[in-house]
């Protein structure tokens, strides 16, 4: 019988990090990464639905800390999404970058990762966007502004856990979403859009 | 032993949707499928990798249309990235409106398909990159033209699909695309970022 282990969640997540890195995401079983940890794969049942839940349960404190910065941000949506991200990069990724190339190589491996990043990318989108609406954002305005901040922080994540890159995550996203404006601001001269 | 078959793809995709629609698509097996076209099993798997497949071949020619009007539109990135989905929402879903509600319904009745989409706009959004970094549009100015283009084609697609609605696909694209600018337009007056 497996007793209540102080930290499980934790010990398996580095476990998982580990083997997924060293061995691949593939060849990584339950059950190696409940050894690794000391564990069994009993514990890890009860913790994660599977062998890819835990790389992603980090996304649970980013959605908090992102859904208490909208609500406490006074300022036009797409604002307050781009600085709640940035306050998200100040406390949950200052001085992880060694362990975010790690896990972004993880997922780079495998397209199953890259499903479930996309669709936890989904639904943190998704609870964002029912932030902005409960401060009186209307509906698209709140679409918009969360998906537009949402490209801002993948590209600038993106850059951050590039090889070589020095900037700090939160200097990143103002300058991404700097480039988001100027990307998107209109042309002139205005060219005629219903055709080529 | 089957033999070719005249439109043996159409006939899969139109009877894949319609019991994907009648019956659900977990209740709706691959011999389902090809029994209701009049064709065998086999056919199907030389036609399709999987059963989601079957609603998802449509996105090649979107892929081909769209990189065409990439490469002929000589505008700013964002401008021509909305400019290329207006040309697919003119040239293949105009007078398909029954058609895309019946499929999007399908979609948002499982969470298989719904990551099987946001794969392939994941895809899509690459190639449409690629084909404006190839006119020398700069890395990130590329991707954050796509994203928002695609951003703002699916805002419109939805709007489109939703019950009631009357406009066109290409005027509601490019009402977004307006409305995405006005959202990342630099606010007046400007507040401090850094914190909330």
């Amino acid at each position: 019988m497996a007793r209540w282990q102080p930290d499980a969640r934790g010990r398996l997540e580095a476990a998982a990090l580990e083997l997924f890195h060293k061995r691949g995401f593939e060849q990584t079983t339950v059950t190696d990464i409940a050894a690794r940890a000391g564990l069994d794969k009993r514990t890890f049942y009860r913790l994660f639905g599977d062998k890819r839940e835990a790389l992603f349960s980090g996304g649970k404190l980013l959605e908090e800390v992102l859904i208490k910065a909208v609500a406490e941000t006074d300022a036009a949506p797409f604002e307050t999404v781009v600085a709640a991200f940035r306050r998200v990069a100040d406390e949950i990724f200052t001085d992880r970058l060694d362990l975010a190339r790690v896990r972004q190589s993880v997922i780079d491996s495998s397209p199953e990762l890259q499903e479930r990043e996309l669709r936890k990318m989904g639904s943190l989108a998704a609870a964002v966007s029912a932030a902005l609406r409960a401060r009186g954002v209307g509906e698209t305005a709140a679409t918009l502004a969360t998906e537009s901040g949402v490209t801002v922080f993948r590209v600038a994540f993106a850059r951050w856990v590039a090889p070589g890159s020095d900037a700090s995550l939160t200097d990143l996203i103002a300058e991404v979403a700097a480039e988001l404006r100027a990307v998107t601001s209109p042309p002139e001269p205005h060219p005629d859009l219903s055709q080529s």
